[in-house]
């Protein structure tokens, strides 16, 4: 079979279906369940020839062949679950490696999470601890299972599920039960056997504890604060009146396939269930920047120290899987003006192709002014309008939602902005309880804990070429007394140059102006004398705040520096490892760096295939104004030429005119 | 008189000529100069009496009189420049006050300017030394003249003029002269002689030397990298599609002439020649946020070294004037939708009214989504776009162009975006020379000098009242060995929170989260515990480079920290001082809390009328990519409420929907 498909394609539905026939034979009988049947990308030794070739115009001679990672759960001869991963070559049909993962687990499964509500909800303790809470008779009880966060106390070689407890006070299912955190949780085994059931900790002094105590009916308070539903809420302010973008021309983007062309762009759109959206490929005028560029993790740890709330620490992609919680986005809801949605396939338990319709929408939008000059000689002014063009997805985990989105702009620059919105997650507190210094009280009995969110941008740097080096930038006022320095009036200033050379973890500091640079030493700008660049605009976040020993910590790794840089591995995908679910750590970026460091020739990043990999966030302390659902917070890392061009890459953008825009002049009254 | 303005509303043209013709009688004769006639703003007792009576919905009892702050020049005796600055009472028509601004200096005169332009072309030396440097015949020699930053080289009592010399080779007067800059510069006096002529340094290494030097014609190159106007250019791309704005049911703001109504915010919009727009009596849902917003100050110094470079330092409000310099914006090219228009006042030299028209323009952008949450058990996404309230004001400040706007979002959030564009100021290089370590060579011959853009937002807050305190609040790991601290995980981490008692200035600390909180310690928020704040959004910068012994620093003063906390006072607007123009240092805002540091009850700003001075800005080292023309550099400051409401302000907003937005689906492909 001689595939029609790119080869940065996600799989087709039929490929999906061949590689689960191609499976299925071999473990029937077994259990067997789907877990992944995804792309596996070729190798950029393949991917490159392939795509050099395809940009000179050539027809490729070979065509890497298309092949899928599978991953399956079998039961074993003592009915315990093991976790398989198989490479299948589509082509062939036959599976070119095999890896028996004794330890790790799988990614959460939502049908088995369903499972282990209703196991948790029917089991007979549960039901006498809920007897004791004394619920209001209208209420039902709603279980959220979370995957359990490490913390040491037990045998991880099992799955356990953590199982929280709410209320739902309102009849509507779309009622906020987070408004009523209730005192119980449990932990459920792999076999789905509640093993324990916990009374919370009520106050900040308080341990966990044993003694029942019934719900406390003072906590039962108006739905106006604490429902984001329309139905469950008073009616929605008038006061906004339509706005509406028209592209009477369409849109200024061509789509071929997974293909985008746009202003002088072209990239590549992957998907895989998770990391989501990926990027491929990405050129602008014909020259390479970017091989890949994609989130490639990202970690929600809690900070209420107490017991059992150290459990709960989401690796939202490793755990849970960008791609697979990615919303059906709705036209004319999550974006305005001419959208262009792209599915997902996934795949059943079973093995059958699953569509995810809609997890990337594509669209322009107009971002105020690109550049513009008045003549103050002449009073001529030239303005023209930024155009950028947007990749999105939105992703739900549990509260939570994330916006992700790539802005391509036509001054050649990515920024790549989050946004986190949805709602808290809440624990009770006792009324009238002091506020402790750890959580939010957002409502009557109901602590927002803080925490934080930590992304880790994965930047696959191809700067003109493959061979790049990373440069750090600081500017350093000059010293006014050295005999070798020429300062009279102490006002001069410089850049300092330094290239990093062995791969590692670096800091930002914004007092000395640190800039990181990933540069082609190799093509030097002839006009400015210095290597053709692309500079990394961080976000300035603050790093983990769990202290180092914890399984936080060690668990995550990337949450310790803002900046890693390593030299490109296959397969190195994922800076806290590709198994992160109850994952003991040692498994990131740091472990994988701290292992080669000895090596010079391993960990050598001078003039080699660089990897950049940024680490940003919020520390999220929660404000009221988060409750019940939280306004955008917004975190943008950018990425920008620094003399890789000739001169400003928008400075062709036409000007702006009234006749093209029109614009309209409020109530008529004169202008101009 | 008993005037019908607001006491906020900027001087009508009528009151303009008033104050004039008060003060005319008094000064005729002696070359009088009227440099400023502009609102003398009510004290903020008087102010504060009247807008809370306002807000009661009461007719205020007493009107604040309407006054004028005048500033004149005059030739004194010695036919000398005399600045005086006067207080005009428009209701009685007597001056109230009046001061002789001994060795202070206005700011920069637009037609004394081009005098000094004049002054110096016509200089018989300057025409030989021009003739020495051989330009081509076709070319005409453009002089830009600059205020003088001050570097301790010459008399400060008497204004100097920097002229700087480029040539115009092509033959259109908006031709970038920018890029041939002349190896030639000029000294100009008050009295318009050329007191200096020099050659500027050509290499990195060199002083300013004597020898003449030609032209060196293999500079001349092609105008395709070095123009930005579109008749010089050629014919721009046409891929970018027509996008517009519609609002069918008109704009969702209300205007009553200054003030602006727009969904629950309410504030007024000011407008003076220096600060250019300010904002006034800023509520949302009818509480007090801040009573005046407003960019205080902007330095611009640059770093190279070598004399006479350090006197390019601009002062662009204190010096140039943010409201005179204000861009007439046009309808269609700088915003689209629908837009509202404000005009400023300000005066001729004769002390007639002079119309600024269109300086300010007001519209709604979509800014994507405000909040979302998806269901994961119904499958159910509740999702509301963000629409923003924007008030942009752009300044062309010779060769740059700032973009100044107040975004005001639907979540009770205010952002302040300044995007620097325009074209880079440059300086000659030899061809061949290598790249200093201050600069970048952006053209042959053609050096683009490293520089700092320093601005200063002041916030004088009004968070719920005018009795206000400044929270610093940290995030921190919270000790795992400590015996009265439970952390046995290693998880937690907690906030510390410590109140500013005295004035002073502050750094950030991203590594800390480190928070600046405006909190009104009398009004606790009664779910949260926690007074009710406001809390600086800060745009992390790197403070001025310059060192701190010189004339840079001690002239800005403001540049050495991010955050400054004062206690309010009647005229403490700018804080580099009033009389930036020429200013040898000591009279910014450091100084001004040193004085004061000694005094408890004056420097104690701990449940008082408190300012919070925001520092931020970019180190701006050129990249080829700004030139020839910069596209946008974008900074954001931003300010949001921290349990100030009971809830999502925005929580009301109602939910996004395809029949209000139409939207549009590319090519018609299956969808949802």
């Amino acid at each position: 079979m001689q595939s029609e498909a790119h080869p940065l394609d996600p799989l087709t539905p039929g490929e999906v279906s061949k590689a689960a026939e191609i499976v299925r034979p071999l473990f029937g009988g077994h259990g067997l369940n789907f877990r992944v049947i995804t792309l596996k990308e070729p190798t950029k030794d393949e991917l490159i020839t392939y795509l050099e070739s395809e940009h000179r115009g050539n027809r490729p001679q070979s065509t890497p062949r298309r092949c899928a990672r599978v991953e399956i759960l079998i039961k074993n001869r003592e009915n315990r679950i093991d976790l398989l991963e198989l490479l299948v070559d589509l082509e062939s049909g036959s599976i070119s490696e095999q890896q028996h993962l004794n330890g790790k687990h799988s990614y959460i499964d939502s049908a088995y999470m369903k499972d282990v509500e209703e196991a948790c909800m029917s089991d007979a303790n549960v039901q006498k601890e809920i007897l004791t809470l004394d619920l209001p008779p209208e209420a039902s009880v709603i279980i959220e299972p979370w995957a359990y966060a490490t913390d040491g106390s037990n045998d991880m070689s099992r799955r356990i599920t953590m199982c929280w407890f709410y209320l739902r006070l309102v009849e509507h299912p779309d009622a906020n039960y987070y408004a009523y955190p209730l005192d119980l949780c449990a932990e459920v085994s792999e076999d789905l056997e509640v093993t324990k059931v916990y009374r919370l900790p009520s106050s900040a002094q308080e341990q966990i504890h044993n003694e029942p105590r019934p719900f406390d009916r003072q906590k039962v308070h108006s739905t106006e604060t604490s429902e984001y539903h329309p139905d469950l809420r008073p009616y929605p302010r008038t006061s906004t009146k339509p706005y509406q973008v028209v592209q009477p021309e369409g849109p200024s983007f061509q789509i071929r396939g997974q293909q985008v062309i746009w202003e002088k762009w072209s990239f590549r759109v992957g998907f895989n269930y998770r990391e989501g959206l990926t990027l491929h490929d990405i050129r602008y005028d014909d020259r390479s920047l970017f091989y890949r560029l994609s989130l490639a993790e990202m970690f929600v740890p809690y900070g209420d120290p107490r017991a059992p709330y150290p459990r709960k620490a989401a690796f939202d992609l490793g755990n849970d899987g960008a791609g697979i919680n990615a919303n059906n986005l709705q036209l004319g809801c999550d974006c305005l003006g001419t959208i262009k949605y792209f599915d997902g396939w996934h795949n059943t338990s079973a093995g059958l192709p699953l569509k995810l319709p809609n997890v990337v929408c594509l669209h322009e939008q107009d971002d105020g002014i690109l550049w513009k000059h008045t003549n103050f000689r002449t009073g001529h002014a030239v303005v023209t309008r930024s155009r950028v063009l947007v990749l999105q997805t939105i992703i739900t985990v549990s509260n939570y939602e994330y916006i992700f989105a790539f802005h391509f702009g036509q001054d050649a620059s990515i920024n790549y902005e989050v946004r986190a919105t949805g709602i808290l997650s809440t624990v009770p507190i006792a009324l009238g309880d002091p506020k402790p210094p750890y959580g939010t009280i957002v409502a009557p009995g109901v602590l927002a804990p803080y925490h934080q969110h930590l992304f880790c941008l994965r930047i696959d740097a191809a700067v003109d070429g493959h061979k790049n080096s990373v440069v750090v930038e600081e500017s350093q006022t000059m010293p006014i007394d050295h005999p070798d320095v020429h300062n009279p009036f102490g006002v001069g200033y410089q850049t300092h140059t330094s290239y990093i050379e062995k791969e590692g973890g670096f800091d930002l500091d914004m007092t000395k102006n640190r800039a990181f640079k990933i540069v082609n030493e190799a093509k030097i700008n002839s006009m400015t004398q210095t290597p053709v660049g692309f500079k990394l605009l961080p976000s300035y976040s603050q790093m983990l705040l769990a202290h180092p020993s914890s399984f936080h910590s060690r668990r995550s790794e990337y949450g310790k520096h803002a900046v890693w840089v390593t030299k490109y591995r296959e397969g190195e995908m994922f800076p806290s490892g590709r198994y992160t679910m109850q994952s003991m750590g040692g498994e990131g970026i740091a472990s994988a760096i701290e292992k080669r460091a000895e090596d010079e020739k391993e960990s050598g990043v001078r003039n080699e295939d660089v990897v950049v990999w940024h680490t940003f966030g919020s520390t999220h302390n929660p404000r009221i104004e988060d409750w019940p659902v939280m306004p955008c917070e917004k975190m943008v890392v950018g990425l920008k030429p620094v003399n890789f061009f000739a001169s400003n890459p928008g400075l062709d953008v036409a000007p702006s005119t009234q006749e093209v825009n029109k614009s309209v002049l409020h109530d008529g009254e004169a202008c101009c």
